[in-house]
Protein backbone atom coordinates (compact mmCIF):
# COMPACT_ATOMS: atom_id res chain seq x y z
CA UNK A 1 0.00 0.00 0.00
CA UNK A 2 1.33 3.58 -0.85
CA UNK A 3 2.87 5.74 1.96
CA UNK A 4 0.39 8.75 1.68
CA UNK A 5 0.10 12.67 4.17
CA UNK A 6 -3.45 13.14 4.58
CA UNK A 7 -4.72 16.46 5.30
CA UNK A 8 -8.11 16.81 7.55
CA UNK A 9 -10.45 19.37 8.23
CA UNK A 10 -12.20 19.16 10.70
CA UNK A 11 -15.16 21.00 13.50
CA UNK A 12 -15.77 20.12 16.58
CA UNK A 13 -17.70 21.89 19.64
CA UNK A 14 -15.30 22.05 22.02
CA UNK A 15 -17.59 22.49 25.14
CA UNK A 16 -16.56 18.86 25.96
CA UNK A 17 -13.12 18.40 25.25
CA UNK A 18 -10.10 19.77 27.08
CA UNK A 19 -8.90 21.33 24.04
CA UNK A 20 -6.67 20.27 21.10
CA UNK A 21 -3.79 18.60 22.65
CA UNK A 22 -3.42 15.44 24.27
CA UNK A 23 -2.81 15.59 27.61
CA UNK A 24 -1.74 12.42 30.04
CA UNK A 25 -1.27 13.47 33.65
CA UNK A 26 0.90 10.89 35.22
CA UNK A 27 -1.17 8.52 37.47
CA UNK A 28 -4.14 9.79 35.77
CA UNK A 29 -6.58 8.72 33.21
CA UNK A 30 -5.76 10.69 29.84
CA UNK A 31 -8.07 13.53 29.36
CA UNK A 32 -10.16 14.04 26.43
CA UNK A 33 -8.67 16.37 23.92
CA UNK A 34 -9.53 16.38 20.06
CA UNK A 35 -6.20 15.54 19.15
CA UNK A 36 -6.52 12.34 21.26
CA UNK A 37 -10.11 11.23 20.08
CA UNK A 38 -9.58 11.83 16.72
CA UNK A 39 -5.78 10.39 16.74
CA UNK A 40 -7.63 6.87 18.39
CA UNK A 41 -10.59 7.23 15.46
CA UNK A 42 -7.90 7.38 12.69
CA UNK A 43 -5.60 4.26 13.82
CA UNK A 44 -9.30 2.59 14.56
CA UNK A 45 -9.89 3.23 10.83
CA UNK A 46 -6.36 3.23 8.93
CA UNK A 47 -5.37 -0.01 11.58
CA UNK A 48 -1.81 1.07 12.69
CA UNK A 49 -0.88 3.76 15.07
CA UNK A 50 -0.12 7.36 13.61
CA UNK A 51 0.85 10.54 14.85
CA UNK A 52 -1.40 13.47 14.11
CA UNK A 53 -0.50 17.06 13.99
CA UNK A 54 -3.23 19.47 14.34
CA UNK A 55 -3.04 23.22 12.67
CA UNK A 56 -3.99 25.45 15.91
CA UNK A 57 -3.86 23.88 19.57
CA UNK A 58 -6.92 25.26 20.74
CA UNK A 59 -7.97 25.90 24.02
CA UNK A 60 -10.36 23.72 26.57
CA UNK A 61 -13.89 24.83 25.39
CA UNK A 62 -13.22 26.52 22.33
CA UNK A 63 -14.84 25.20 19.04
CA UNK A 64 -13.55 24.60 15.54
CA UNK A 65 -16.00 24.71 11.83
CA UNK A 66 -12.18 24.17 10.27
CA UNK A 67 -9.24 23.03 12.34
CA UNK A 68 -6.55 21.61 9.58
CA UNK A 69 -5.32 18.10 11.01
CA UNK A 70 -2.44 15.61 9.04
CA UNK A 71 -0.87 12.29 8.97
CA UNK A 72 1.17 9.98 6.97
CA UNK A 73 -0.21 6.09 6.69
CA UNK A 74 -0.27 3.55 4.29
CA UNK A 75 -3.97 3.29 4.17
CA UNK A 76 -6.22 1.08 2.04
CA UNK A 77 -9.15 3.27 2.31
CA UNK A 78 -10.04 5.20 -0.59
CA UNK A 79 -9.59 8.94 -0.20
CA UNK A 80 -12.82 9.86 -0.77
CA UNK A 81 -14.25 7.18 1.80
CA UNK A 82 -11.85 8.25 4.70
CA UNK A 83 -13.58 10.55 6.47
CA UNK A 84 -17.03 8.45 6.59
CA UNK A 85 -14.61 5.70 7.97
CA UNK A 86 -13.08 8.24 10.80
CA UNK A 87 -16.65 9.21 11.39
CA UNK A 88 -18.24 6.55 12.20
CA UNK A 89 -15.47 5.71 14.99
CA UNK A 90 -16.45 9.32 16.50
CA UNK A 91 -18.85 10.67 18.85
CA UNK A 92 -21.18 13.76 17.26
CA UNK A 93 -19.46 16.18 18.83
CA UNK A 94 -16.26 15.49 16.29
CA UNK A 95 -16.60 15.54 12.44
CA UNK A 96 -14.01 14.90 9.78
CA UNK A 97 -15.40 17.77 6.89
CA UNK A 98 -12.86 16.97 4.75
CA UNK A 99 -9.88 14.50 3.71
CA UNK A 100 -7.49 14.91 0.80
CA UNK A 101 -4.15 12.98 0.07
CA UNK A 102 -1.86 16.17 0.33
CA UNK A 103 2.14 16.76 -0.43
CA UNK A 104 4.40 14.33 1.14
CA UNK A 105 6.04 17.46 3.27
CA UNK A 106 2.38 19.35 4.12
CA UNK A 107 3.29 20.52 7.49
CA UNK A 108 -0.58 22.40 8.57
CA UNK A 109 1.37 24.51 11.18
CA UNK A 110 4.20 25.48 9.09
CA UNK A 111 2.36 26.10 5.84
CA UNK A 112 -0.97 27.81 7.15
CA UNK A 113 -0.70 31.02 5.90
CA UNK A 114 -4.44 32.74 7.01
CA UNK A 115 -6.35 31.40 9.86
CA UNK A 116 -10.24 33.14 10.59
CA UNK A 117 -11.27 33.46 13.89
CA UNK A 118 -15.21 34.56 15.73
CA UNK A 119 -15.57 35.33 18.99
CA UNK A 120 -19.35 35.72 19.30
CA UNK A 121 -20.78 37.97 21.94
CA UNK A 122 -24.47 38.01 23.34
CA UNK A 123 -25.31 41.67 23.93
CA UNK A 124 -28.93 41.50 25.51
CA UNK A 125 -30.38 41.37 28.82
CA UNK A 126 -31.80 38.18 28.19
CA UNK A 127 -29.80 35.16 28.83
CA UNK A 128 -28.77 32.83 26.12
CA UNK A 129 -30.08 30.45 27.19
CA UNK A 130 -29.95 27.63 24.16
CA UNK A 131 -26.51 29.22 22.62
CA UNK A 132 -24.97 29.44 26.31
CA UNK A 133 -22.12 26.93 25.25
CA UNK A 134 -21.30 29.55 22.35
CA UNK A 135 -21.14 32.54 23.08
CA UNK A 136 -19.87 35.28 26.31
CA UNK A 137 -22.97 37.67 27.35
CA UNK A 138 -21.99 40.72 27.97
CA UNK A 139 -25.47 42.67 29.50
CA UNK A 140 -23.72 46.07 28.88
CA UNK A 141 -25.18 47.94 25.73
CA UNK A 142 -22.31 47.60 22.90
CA UNK A 143 -21.25 50.02 20.23
CA UNK A 144 -20.86 48.41 17.35
CA UNK A 145 -19.09 50.85 15.03
CA UNK A 146 -16.91 52.31 18.00
CA UNK A 147 -15.78 48.82 18.20
CA UNK A 148 -15.19 48.28 14.22
CA UNK A 149 -13.38 51.90 14.18
CA UNK A 150 -11.26 49.81 17.15
CA UNK A 151 -11.33 46.35 15.13
CA UNK A 152 -9.63 48.10 12.20
CA UNK A 153 -6.84 49.50 13.62
CA UNK A 154 -5.85 46.16 14.62
CA UNK A 155 -5.29 45.31 10.63
CA UNK A 156 -1.35 45.24 9.84
CA UNK A 157 1.55 44.00 11.17
CA UNK A 158 2.21 44.53 14.62
CA UNK A 159 3.71 43.18 17.94
CA UNK A 160 0.79 42.32 19.42
CA UNK A 161 2.68 41.45 22.60
CA UNK A 162 -0.12 43.64 24.32
CA UNK A 163 -2.51 41.66 23.38
CA UNK A 164 -0.79 38.05 24.48
CA UNK A 165 -0.97 36.48 28.26
CA UNK A 166 2.58 34.72 29.17
CA UNK A 167 3.31 31.44 28.55
CA UNK A 168 3.16 32.11 24.68
CA UNK A 169 6.56 31.09 24.03
CA UNK A 170 7.13 32.61 20.93
CA UNK A 171 10.49 34.25 19.50
CA UNK A 172 8.77 36.88 17.93
CA UNK A 173 5.54 38.34 19.12
CA UNK A 174 5.07 40.07 15.48
CA UNK A 175 1.92 39.00 13.49
CA UNK A 176 -0.01 39.95 10.68
CA UNK A 177 -3.60 40.73 11.14
CA UNK A 178 -5.55 40.98 7.30
CA UNK A 179 -8.67 41.79 8.23
CA UNK A 180 -10.58 42.70 11.85
CA UNK A 181 -14.04 43.63 11.73
CA UNK A 182 -17.48 43.41 13.82
CA UNK A 183 -20.45 41.49 12.23
CA UNK A 184 -23.99 41.75 13.76
CA UNK A 185 -25.23 38.25 13.37
CA UNK A 186 -28.95 37.83 11.68
CA UNK A 187 -30.79 37.15 14.51
CA UNK A 188 -29.79 40.77 16.18
CA UNK A 189 -28.51 40.59 19.96
CA UNK A 190 -25.32 38.94 19.23
CA UNK A 191 -21.71 41.40 18.17
CA UNK A 192 -19.28 38.91 16.33
CA UNK A 193 -15.29 39.99 16.32
CA UNK A 194 -13.96 38.38 13.41
CA UNK A 195 -10.17 38.69 12.81
CA UNK A 196 -8.01 37.23 10.37
CA UNK A 197 -4.29 37.14 10.53
CA UNK A 198 -1.22 34.95 9.29
CA UNK A 199 -0.80 33.61 13.09
CA UNK A 200 -1.86 34.12 16.68
CA UNK A 201 -0.61 34.49 20.79
CA UNK A 202 -1.96 32.49 22.85
CA UNK A 203 -5.27 33.87 23.68
CA UNK A 204 -4.95 37.03 21.39
CA UNK A 205 -8.20 36.77 19.72
CA UNK A 206 -10.00 36.07 23.37
CA UNK A 207 -7.98 38.94 24.37
CA UNK A 208 -8.55 41.57 21.64
CA UNK A 209 -12.53 40.36 22.05
CA UNK A 210 -12.37 41.46 25.53
CA UNK A 211 -10.46 44.82 23.95
CA UNK A 212 -12.91 45.56 21.99
CA UNK A 213 -16.40 45.16 24.75
CA UNK A 214 -14.34 47.89 26.86
CA UNK A 215 -14.16 50.09 23.65
CA UNK A 216 -17.61 48.93 22.63
CA UNK A 217 -19.18 49.94 26.53
CA UNK A 218 -17.09 53.01 26.47
CA UNK A 219 -14.30 52.18 28.72
CA UNK A 220 -11.84 52.97 26.04
CA UNK A 221 -11.90 55.05 23.27
CA UNK A 222 -11.16 53.19 19.96
CA UNK A 223 -7.83 55.32 19.71
CA UNK A 224 -6.33 53.09 22.84
CA UNK A 225 -5.98 50.04 20.57
CA UNK A 226 -3.13 52.32 18.84
CA UNK A 227 -1.65 52.69 22.29
CA UNK A 228 -1.53 48.86 23.75
CA UNK A 229 -0.03 48.54 20.02
CA UNK A 230 2.66 51.26 20.75
CA UNK A 231 3.81 49.85 24.43
CA UNK A 232 3.03 46.30 24.37
CA UNK A 233 1.11 46.76 27.20
CA UNK A 234 -1.09 43.26 28.50
CA UNK A 235 -2.15 45.91 31.43
CA UNK A 236 -3.29 48.22 29.28
CA UNK A 237 -5.93 45.52 27.16
CA UNK A 238 -8.93 43.81 28.13
CA UNK A 239 -9.59 40.96 29.77
CA UNK A 240 -9.16 37.69 28.40
CA UNK A 241 -12.75 36.57 27.85
CA UNK A 242 -13.85 32.85 28.22
CA UNK A 243 -13.16 29.91 25.58
CA UNK A 244 -16.77 29.34 24.93
CA UNK A 245 -17.55 32.61 22.39
CA UNK A 246 -14.39 31.60 20.18
CA UNK A 247 -14.38 29.24 17.29
CA UNK A 248 -11.45 28.53 14.61
CA UNK A 249 -13.78 29.06 11.23
CA UNK A 250 -10.81 28.39 8.48
CA UNK A 251 -7.34 27.99 7.50
CA UNK A 252 -5.83 28.61 4.15
CA UNK A 253 -2.79 27.06 2.86
CA UNK B 1 -49.07 42.47 52.51
CA UNK B 2 -51.65 41.61 49.48
CA UNK B 3 -51.90 38.08 48.44
CA UNK B 4 -51.53 37.92 43.96
CA UNK B 5 -51.81 35.15 41.12
CA UNK B 6 -48.31 35.61 39.63
CA UNK B 7 -48.06 34.67 35.87
CA UNK B 8 -44.53 34.16 35.03
CA UNK B 9 -43.44 33.51 31.28
CA UNK B 10 -40.33 30.68 31.22
CA UNK B 11 -37.75 29.99 28.86
CA UNK B 12 -35.22 27.08 29.30
CA UNK B 13 -32.35 24.83 27.55
CA UNK B 14 -34.38 21.40 28.85
CA UNK B 15 -30.73 19.47 27.59
CA UNK B 16 -30.19 19.37 31.23
CA UNK B 17 -33.70 19.28 32.86
CA UNK B 18 -35.29 15.91 33.65
CA UNK B 19 -38.86 17.64 31.94
CA UNK B 20 -41.09 20.14 33.46
CA UNK B 21 -42.69 18.06 36.33
CA UNK B 22 -41.64 17.34 39.99
CA UNK B 23 -39.99 14.02 40.60
CA UNK B 24 -38.89 12.55 44.07
CA UNK B 25 -38.22 9.00 43.33
CA UNK B 26 -38.84 7.03 47.00
CA UNK B 27 -35.23 6.65 48.55
CA UNK B 28 -33.57 8.74 45.77
CA UNK B 29 -32.61 12.26 45.49
CA UNK B 30 -35.61 14.24 43.69
CA UNK B 31 -34.59 14.58 40.30
CA UNK B 32 -33.14 18.29 38.33
CA UNK B 33 -36.84 19.19 36.80
CA UNK B 34 -37.84 22.70 35.91
CA UNK B 35 -40.80 22.80 38.44
CA UNK B 36 -38.79 21.97 41.26
CA UNK B 37 -35.55 24.19 40.01
CA UNK B 38 -38.08 27.47 40.06
CA UNK B 39 -40.09 26.37 42.41
CA UNK B 40 -37.60 26.79 45.09
CA UNK B 41 -36.20 29.98 43.30
CA UNK B 42 -39.42 31.56 43.54
CA UNK B 43 -39.75 30.43 47.29
CA UNK B 44 -35.96 31.94 48.42
CA UNK B 45 -37.34 35.35 46.65
CA UNK B 46 -40.57 35.56 48.37
CA UNK B 47 -39.43 34.08 51.11
CA UNK B 48 -42.30 31.31 51.84
CA UNK B 49 -43.77 28.07 50.77
CA UNK B 50 -45.36 28.02 47.08
CA UNK B 51 -47.39 25.84 44.60
CA UNK B 52 -46.20 26.13 40.94
CA UNK B 53 -48.48 25.36 38.00
CA UNK B 54 -47.05 24.88 34.90
CA UNK B 55 -49.14 25.30 31.17
CA UNK B 56 -47.21 22.39 29.61
CA UNK B 57 -45.42 19.33 31.14
CA UNK B 58 -42.54 19.22 28.65
CA UNK B 59 -40.88 15.89 28.60
CA UNK B 60 -37.03 15.39 29.78
CA UNK B 61 -35.17 17.14 27.41
CA UNK B 62 -37.76 19.70 25.50
CA UNK B 63 -36.95 23.00 25.36
CA UNK B 64 -39.08 26.12 25.93
CA UNK B 65 -39.26 29.83 25.05
CA UNK B 66 -42.88 30.58 26.68
CA UNK B 67 -43.52 28.34 28.89
CA UNK B 68 -46.25 29.67 31.20
CA UNK B 69 -46.31 29.16 35.04
CA UNK B 70 -48.63 30.39 37.80
CA UNK B 71 -48.48 30.80 41.35
CA UNK B 72 -50.54 32.51 44.33
CA UNK B 73 -48.32 34.57 47.32
CA UNK B 74 -48.52 37.53 49.36
CA UNK B 75 -45.16 38.99 48.11
CA UNK B 76 -43.10 42.30 48.90
CA UNK B 77 -41.00 42.26 45.69
CA UNK B 78 -42.54 44.78 43.06
CA UNK B 79 -43.83 43.11 39.54
CA UNK B 80 -41.17 45.03 37.68
CA UNK B 81 -38.26 43.57 39.84
CA UNK B 82 -39.70 40.36 40.31
CA UNK B 83 -38.71 38.15 37.35
CA UNK B 84 -35.17 39.58 37.79
CA UNK B 85 -35.42 38.42 41.76
CA UNK B 86 -36.25 35.13 40.81
CA UNK B 87 -33.13 35.32 37.55
CA UNK B 88 -30.76 35.91 40.59
CA UNK B 89 -31.48 32.39 41.90
CA UNK B 90 -31.50 30.53 38.45
CA UNK B 91 -28.61 28.14 36.94
CA UNK B 92 -27.82 29.67 33.21
CA UNK B 93 -30.11 27.11 31.61
CA UNK B 94 -33.48 28.66 33.14
CA UNK B 95 -35.11 31.85 33.66
CA UNK B 96 -38.13 33.80 33.91
CA UNK B 97 -38.73 36.22 30.98
CA UNK B 98 -41.51 37.89 32.61
CA UNK B 99 -43.69 38.24 35.35
CA UNK B 100 -46.64 39.90 35.49
CA UNK B 101 -50.09 39.95 37.91
CA UNK B 102 -52.74 38.07 37.05
CA UNK B 103 -56.75 37.59 37.67
CA UNK B 104 -56.92 35.51 40.98
CA UNK B 105 -58.52 32.25 38.88
CA UNK B 106 -55.72 32.36 36.36
CA UNK B 107 -55.13 28.88 35.33
CA UNK B 108 -52.32 28.24 33.06
CA UNK B 109 -53.72 25.30 32.34
CA UNK B 110 -57.52 25.86 31.40
CA UNK B 111 -57.45 29.13 30.43
CA UNK B 112 -54.78 28.30 27.30
CA UNK B 113 -56.36 29.06 24.46
CA UNK B 114 -53.52 28.47 21.92
CA UNK B 115 -49.68 27.27 21.92
CA UNK B 116 -47.14 26.78 19.31
CA UNK B 117 -44.63 24.16 19.20
CA UNK B 118 -41.52 23.79 16.87
CA UNK B 119 -39.49 20.71 15.99
CA UNK B 120 -36.29 21.29 14.36
CA UNK B 121 -35.22 19.27 11.84
CA UNK B 122 -31.16 19.10 10.95
CA UNK B 123 -31.25 18.08 7.66
CA UNK B 124 -27.51 17.77 6.13
CA UNK B 125 -25.03 15.07 5.93
CA UNK B 126 -23.25 16.87 8.15
CA UNK B 127 -23.46 16.67 11.66
CA UNK B 128 -25.18 19.28 13.38
CA UNK B 129 -22.12 19.80 16.09
CA UNK B 130 -23.05 23.11 18.06
CA UNK B 131 -26.75 22.46 17.35
CA UNK B 132 -27.29 18.99 18.46
CA UNK B 133 -28.49 19.59 21.58
CA UNK B 134 -31.80 21.64 19.80
CA UNK B 135 -32.40 19.50 16.74
CA UNK B 136 -32.71 16.02 16.03
CA UNK B 137 -30.41 14.93 12.97
CA UNK B 138 -32.31 13.40 9.47
CA UNK B 139 -29.85 11.77 6.86
CA UNK B 140 -32.00 11.43 4.23
CA UNK B 141 -32.82 14.42 1.47
CA UNK B 142 -36.80 15.90 2.57
CA UNK B 143 -38.50 17.43 0.69
CA UNK B 144 -40.30 20.13 2.16
CA UNK B 145 -43.21 20.94 -0.22
CA UNK B 146 -44.75 17.40 0.13
CA UNK B 147 -43.59 17.65 3.67
CA UNK B 148 -45.95 20.92 3.74
CA UNK B 149 -48.40 19.31 2.04
CA UNK B 150 -49.39 16.93 4.21
CA UNK B 151 -48.98 19.27 7.39
CA UNK B 152 -51.76 21.30 5.90
CA UNK B 153 -54.13 18.30 6.12
CA UNK B 154 -53.58 18.24 9.37
CA UNK B 155 -55.20 21.85 9.98
CA UNK B 156 -59.00 21.60 11.74
CA UNK B 157 -60.59 19.94 14.41
CA UNK B 158 -59.91 16.11 14.30
CA UNK B 159 -59.16 13.19 16.76
CA UNK B 160 -55.99 12.85 17.13
CA UNK B 161 -55.55 9.70 18.64
CA UNK B 162 -53.46 8.23 15.91
CA UNK B 163 -50.45 10.86 16.74
CA UNK B 164 -50.69 9.95 20.52
CA UNK B 165 -48.40 7.61 22.29
CA UNK B 166 -50.17 5.80 24.98
CA UNK B 167 -50.64 6.88 28.41
CA UNK B 168 -51.73 10.49 27.72
CA UNK B 169 -54.70 9.50 30.14
CA UNK B 170 -57.13 12.24 28.90
CA UNK B 171 -60.63 12.18 28.32
CA UNK B 172 -61.29 12.86 24.63
CA UNK B 173 -58.47 13.02 21.91
CA UNK B 174 -60.10 15.11 19.85
CA UNK B 175 -58.30 18.27 19.23
CA UNK B 176 -58.20 21.82 16.78
CA UNK B 177 -54.83 22.51 15.05
CA UNK B 178 -54.96 26.24 13.50
CA UNK B 179 -51.82 26.04 12.10
CA UNK B 180 -49.07 23.15 10.75
CA UNK B 181 -46.91 24.39 8.41
CA UNK B 182 -43.09 23.58 7.07
CA UNK B 183 -40.82 26.33 7.74
CA UNK B 184 -37.02 26.36 6.04
CA UNK B 185 -34.36 28.09 8.45
CA UNK B 186 -32.15 30.97 7.58
CA UNK B 187 -28.99 28.65 7.61
CA UNK B 188 -30.14 26.10 4.71
CA UNK B 189 -29.82 22.67 5.95
CA UNK B 190 -33.05 23.11 8.69
CA UNK B 191 -36.82 21.69 8.38
CA UNK B 192 -38.69 23.11 11.23
CA UNK B 193 -42.35 21.56 11.46
CA UNK B 194 -44.33 24.54 12.99
CA UNK B 195 -47.53 23.49 14.83
CA UNK B 196 -50.35 25.56 16.71
CA UNK B 197 -53.36 24.23 18.37
CA UNK B 198 -55.64 24.53 21.45
CA UNK B 199 -53.78 21.26 23.12
CA UNK B 200 -51.45 18.82 22.18
CA UNK B 201 -51.77 15.05 22.84
CA UNK B 202 -48.70 12.84 24.71
CA UNK B 203 -46.05 12.93 22.22
CA UNK B 204 -48.26 14.09 19.83
CA UNK B 205 -45.63 16.79 18.23
CA UNK B 206 -42.74 14.55 18.17
CA UNK B 207 -45.10 11.92 16.51
CA UNK B 208 -46.42 14.18 13.61
CA UNK B 209 -42.73 15.44 13.04
CA UNK B 210 -41.65 11.64 12.68
CA UNK B 211 -44.72 11.01 10.51
CA UNK B 212 -44.01 14.63 8.14
CA UNK B 213 -40.43 12.84 8.04
CA UNK B 214 -41.54 9.73 6.28
CA UNK B 215 -43.54 12.44 4.07
CA UNK B 216 -40.60 14.29 2.83
CA UNK B 217 -38.34 11.23 2.46
CA UNK B 218 -40.77 9.51 -0.19
CA UNK B 219 -42.38 6.50 2.45
CA UNK B 220 -45.57 8.16 2.75
CA UNK B 221 -47.68 9.79 0.52
CA UNK B 222 -49.35 12.89 1.83
CA UNK B 223 -52.53 11.43 1.67
CA UNK B 224 -51.32 9.14 4.24
CA UNK B 225 -52.39 11.95 7.23
CA UNK B 226 -55.84 11.63 6.14
CA UNK B 227 -55.42 8.02 6.78
CA UNK B 228 -54.00 8.06 10.08
CA UNK B 229 -56.75 10.62 10.84
CA UNK B 230 -59.64 8.58 10.04
CA UNK B 231 -58.91 5.29 11.67
CA UNK B 232 -56.95 6.80 14.15
CA UNK B 233 -54.43 4.52 13.87
CA UNK B 234 -50.86 4.82 15.77
CA UNK B 235 -49.33 2.32 14.20
CA UNK B 236 -50.02 3.94 10.54
CA UNK B 237 -47.78 6.71 11.95
CA UNK B 238 -44.40 7.62 11.68
CA UNK B 239 -41.98 7.06 14.83
CA UNK B 240 -41.79 9.83 17.76
CA UNK B 241 -38.88 11.55 17.21
CA UNK B 242 -36.17 12.68 20.03
CA UNK B 243 -37.17 15.21 22.60
CA UNK B 244 -34.09 17.45 21.37
CA UNK B 245 -35.82 18.39 18.35
CA UNK B 246 -38.77 20.19 20.34
CA UNK B 247 -39.39 23.75 21.57
CA UNK B 248 -42.66 24.69 23.18
CA UNK B 249 -42.20 28.70 21.82
CA UNK B 250 -45.76 30.74 23.57
CA UNK B 251 -48.36 30.16 25.06
CA UNK B 252 -51.64 32.35 24.26
CA UNK B 253 -54.97 33.14 26.86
Amino acid sequence: MPLHRYKLTVAYDGTDFHGWQEQNPPGLAPLRTVQATLRSAIQQAVGRPIELIGASRTDSGVHALGQVAAFTADCSIPIERLALAINARLDDDLEVRSAEIAPDDFDPIGHAKRKQYRYRIWNSSQRPLMHRRHVYHCWSDLDPRRMNDAAMRLVGEHDFEGFANAGHGRLTTVRTVYDCRIEPDSAGCEVHVVIQGNGFLYNMVRIIAGTLIEVGRGQFAPSHINEILTHADRAAAGPTLPPQGLCLEWIKY
